[in-house]
């Protein structure tokens, strides 16, 4: 063990910062990104799971960060190897229960740890048809659609999971104007009857469940149908505005999935720019055949939250930061 | 323009969703991502400055997400031209200026927004020497180390200002230790007297001006004096655990810089394992010579928010999202 | 315009390298990544083509080079107009056929130029199913699995295609093995009789096609045939290495697809690790619900061509680099 | 182990492709991407090499790909701990020195192996001044600039080092123009009198030494001061086209470095647009205060090697591909 006579400016293990004006405000820690693949055999048929686990734990951490005394701290190798062991021990029904389980463990197995928060990412795989339809089924291929997400969060009474959606790009060829729109000086946009409009979902519900006598949603039938409803209302409403169609995506899953009570999106606008050919002779209107450059910067950003009438909101307003 | 006759699943212009249980919350929109070059001539002598510009709206905006109906929507297009526009009228003296000067636009012009956030990235450019020391000075290489990040909000009454910086990669060597921590079942990390300390540097602190009265602060000079702490904070302090080298890099910004009241950091544990070379006949400790893998993930991950006595926390808890 | 007197250490424009060791070898230059996306239009039926194309030219120029006369240079911002001219006036069939129309036009239209290189990504879209199923059929969303390259060359008599995949993730989660292998005084690995096989494909494909009296490949039915043999053969193969994988894969495209007379891959070999839980008194084994590390770097990279019996190598060998 | 009763489509182990038109091409594999640091300690005195280092062989490696013998293949795991021992046993000199004792090590001490490519990248990292100036030196921060890299090629004869850096970002904001190119019907470009040139170098350069009597270069010096002349050419030349400056950064590489024969870039042009404000009634030429849209895609992109007179080229023609 090296000599623990510190440098200038450092503190002394054990000190607390006394008459010091830098008081500790909101600190979390734990391991980030445990990549995680189960495999389960149901004979020549196996199954996959790939998810991506990130563990973050708060509650008694002052002495850490004022003195270094580690005491209180179970170290994050400690919860990467708890995925890992979870995973083998539980199972993963789904990324939602794997989180619970893992949360429950750190705040009720560590008397310092009040609070865990589980993120997951979950990558989902197709089967890669055999050639007879009936050989073995042990080969997948990467779906690469959107990315599934989660968090799961316990403070030793409630919980609450926001679920999600990353990456999720779709697009519309028609149905969309963008017109009555405020005007300053700065307005030089003219106004489009028939435009594209194409995001990249990003969206975070959360579930009205909180624990104790309710019983746990369908993770995984309650994700395929609200992705499914996010799809169809964008499909399926005449688009004044990204922000309306954006309404009709987070109103449909209020209106049809019950256990959830509220939804964010983040939606950039993926601007499609008619090319203008004007100059070499050719017309280039929205009618068939129209050519488009896809712009990457600067983009429209749209984000807002939809809730069921009576729910407090609870999914913080910033799914992306600078 | 098109028919507005509205295909099932649609709101029809000028509804509200009367009766429906989908209500809106937060939400605001704008353009992201404007990347703006600004150059300054003095004689042969430029200078530059390169931002990467976002603006988010806040205000009356029900109708647009109900009805689509945009009458309160100043255009993302227009925010971007107003970026531009704004670099021409007003210069760029700073990243946090700039943002004050486009978001008090936004809010006092625009009776519908109510409250204008302005992120900004900035890249920093050195320059190249020229032959003789005194030939042209128009030429200049990006410097490449951490980006400068500002955050400027305003409601038409009050100013909240962050800045930051974030991929600052720093390593110490030695003065690193890692042991006295708790340990349960799943633990099996070996404790270690000496080890590598390598985090990629994100920081966001909060000014305490709000705007009225008060003088602005310098800027430039708080980012380029804060950096310098937090570099030394690093550097200087013999460190126990990540979580007390965090706190030692905000407490020392608290302590100096008196125009910040609070500070934020999320540090990554960039794990530097001494390879295991015993197989080979060689010994490698962490003496002279000392070889170690560079891991990816996981990675441990440490937040935590310093504060000044007296100061109400108003940085969010979430730098960075999964 | 300003004054041409140049500063010291450049050349005077029009002059040549006398004398000056340093000769031109190797040039090309052009419009990179020119994103298009065109709509097509079949009543309420929309089709979408989503490209990423890119220009190279050759011919001509040691003037551009030596001197900064730009009088063979056609600007690449013509470049990229004609891509989107082109769009409009062709269409997109395929990405090869549009490539072979850009190819064509620089090198026949313009004396100095005497090889043309357009290199295309393609992004594949698919429906999203509509309510009744018979509604508007003009809305999509992003399949995200693989993406499709295509390279066309024309050097004014013949042709080159060289079309390909990347990004195709694919896993098989048992059948490989590895084994038997050299060992020398740093070999510590432990022989696998059953482990995951997974990789990202990128492949290249060579067609025989150079133009003249030959019909045309088709190329849309010979890129989904070759992907599913790629696919197939992954899945189909017992595994002694991913060697071994690979030949399988690109021997069954040559033996099923007369009109591909090579194929090479790059092959990230991602390795899959089992969990040691064995602390935890857990056994992890590759039966049932076995928990696996998906790592990220180190990674085995197996690169090879295969080749029809009789010609000659055309895909250069380094598909990727550092 | 197994049952080796291989499914329908796979090799059976040992059998050649007798009679099938499908042959082995080109091949190499290899572990990618060993991050490996080195710290040396000088008393209180630490000095840190940074590398990622990927290692392809090539040789006598039919069997594995026709029929999964791996009796030739040294495990890429092996070769992952080559990296690690060496770097203890032999140090890091240099990128280019570290290569050579790993190229020549798997060439000598396998017989299969016939060539040995070895990649490096490396990442430069600054000390953190102390506080009086001589206080421990052991902390770091990186530098973030240019990533250095180099390719070590030994066939078992002949060496080949390719040297170089990617990465480097620099900017004119005068001193370029850019008119008299070549027009036709697709040519809409405005002729420039003062525009910015910008591009981030990426630049690969090729040592004449190839071992045998010959002193090896001073391979640190030879990159410091190769980026010097580069950075220098682009800051000196008074541009009419990127390509006069590429060529003068190649031909100044070559006239002042007697070690270097040949010298390859990939120049992106990152076109930088001036805003057009005259909507609002603003002036923006390229005098004081110009304003510029910094734009992502698409991009010019300049290819070129400047070789000496009388070299054979020998770098690739495809620095980056699709």
């Amino acid at each position: 063990m090296t000599d623990l006579s510190t440098p200038a400016g450092s503190t002394p293990a054990g000190s607390t910062p006394a008459g010091r004006p830098a008081l500790l405000g909101q600190n979390q820690y734990g391991k980030a990104e445990n990549r995680v693949v189960r495999i389960t055999r149901d004979g020549a048929t196996h199954h996959i799971k790939d998810l991506n686990v990130s563990v973050a734990l708060e509650g008694d951490m002052d002495d850490v960060h004022y003195s270094g005394s580690n005491a209180h701290v179970l170290p994050t190798d400690t919860t990467k190897n708890t995925v890992y062991a979870f995973a083998k021990e539980y199972g993963i029904e789904s990324a939602e229960r794997f989180g619970i389980h893992l949360a429950r463990h750190f705040v009720t197995s560590q008397e310092p740890i009040h609070r865990a928060c589980v993120r997951i990412e979950e990558y989902t795989w197709e089967r890669i048809p055999a050639a007879g339809g009936d050989g073995p089924r042990h080969s997948f291929v990467r779906k690469g659609q959107e990315t599934r997400v989660a968090r799961i969060t316990f403070d030793g009474e409630r919980w609450q999971v926001v679920s999600g959606l990353k990456d999720l790009t779709v697009l519309n060829s028609t149905h969309s104007e963008f017109w009555g729109y405020a005007k300053d000086k700065y307005t030089t946009l003219k106004e489009s009857y028939d435009r594209i409009l194409a995001t990249d979902v990003s969206a975070r519900w959360r579930y009205g469940w909180t624990g104790g006598e309710e019983s746990m949603p369908e993770w995984d039938a309650s994700y395929e149908r609200t992705k499914e409803h996010i799809l169809r209302a964008f499909a399926e409403t005449y688009s004044l505005s990204l922000q309306q169609t954006l309404y009709q995506m987070g109103a449909r899953v209020i209106d049809h999935r019950a256990e959830i009570d509220e939804i964010r999106f983040s939606l950039p606008n993926k601007h499609h720019f008619l090319a203008d050919l004007s100059p070499f002779g050719l017309t280039n209107d929205t009618g068939d055949g129209a050519v488009y450059l896809a712009a990457d910067r600067p983009y429209g950003l749209i984000e807002a939250t939809v809730l069921r009438d009576g729910a407090e909101p609870g999914i913080p307003a910033e799914l992306t930061l600078l």
